[in-house]
């Protein structure tokens, strides 16, 4: 890659960038914020090293999932992503106490349902009785 | 805090722990892997600017967030924390799938039971009828 044309991480570390730069395929020129929030939060050297750690398959997931933790915790600097966690946890915990309300309201129409039913075959089982005695 | 007494950051980094150790209240001496994680992934001049940029009473909260971030990153190297808020995001959706299901349920329940109403309703209709014929 041309000096010209450095990706967001050689741009912003003021570097020339390399034919085999480990962070161009992840950091392009045209987006240089996402490089600046994990720039910020783990450093330039970290993420180079832990995406070299990694087969080259698997790195633009890991860098995007970087990108979004290092948002996360520019946006939120006390919690990050583990707030996103927290309120998921809430989320879920509240959904599936929806979900044992909503079967406990099920359970109720089935007695309910029950009930009506055994009533009708009396009425029936009665009536079935006034037939006879008619 | 004295020398024998190093919090884990300061011993990690094998240097002295000084009284006002920014890093001592959250990574205490009998808790190294946790300094480890954090160290690993943000890096010890990370952490304390960060930390540092917080008022004090957030320090520990933000210390817990950034030592859970780390773990799931060391234990998850591609997806990070990310991959637990996917993984929510999935069962918020299945959940919330399983809600309109079960609702649905209800809907069949109440169309069932207005069925019976309305048949033991003609019924006891018909009935009164036949004592009216008697």
């Amino acid at each position: 890659m041309s000096n010209s044309s450095r990706c967001a991480a050689c741009k912003s570390l003021r570097r020339k960038c390399p034919q085999d730069c480990v962070l161009a395929p992840y950091f392009p020129s045209n987006n240089p914020q996402r490089f600046s929030w994990v720039h910020k939060i783990f450093g330039a050297s970290k993420i180079t090293k832990m995406l070299q750690q990694l087969p080259v398959e698997l790195r633009g997931e890991a860098a995007d999932c970087m990108a979004m933790e290092a948002y996360l915790r520019v946006e939120n600097p006390v919690y990050g992503s583990v707030g996103i966690i927290y309120q998921y946890q809430q989320q879920i915990i509240e959904v599936q106490n929806e979900i044992i309300k909503i079967n406990g309201e099920i359970a109720v129409y089935n007695a309910l349902l029950q009930h009506q039913q055994l009533q009708q075959h009396q009425d029936s089982f009665f009536s079935t009785d006034n037939d006879f005695n008619l």
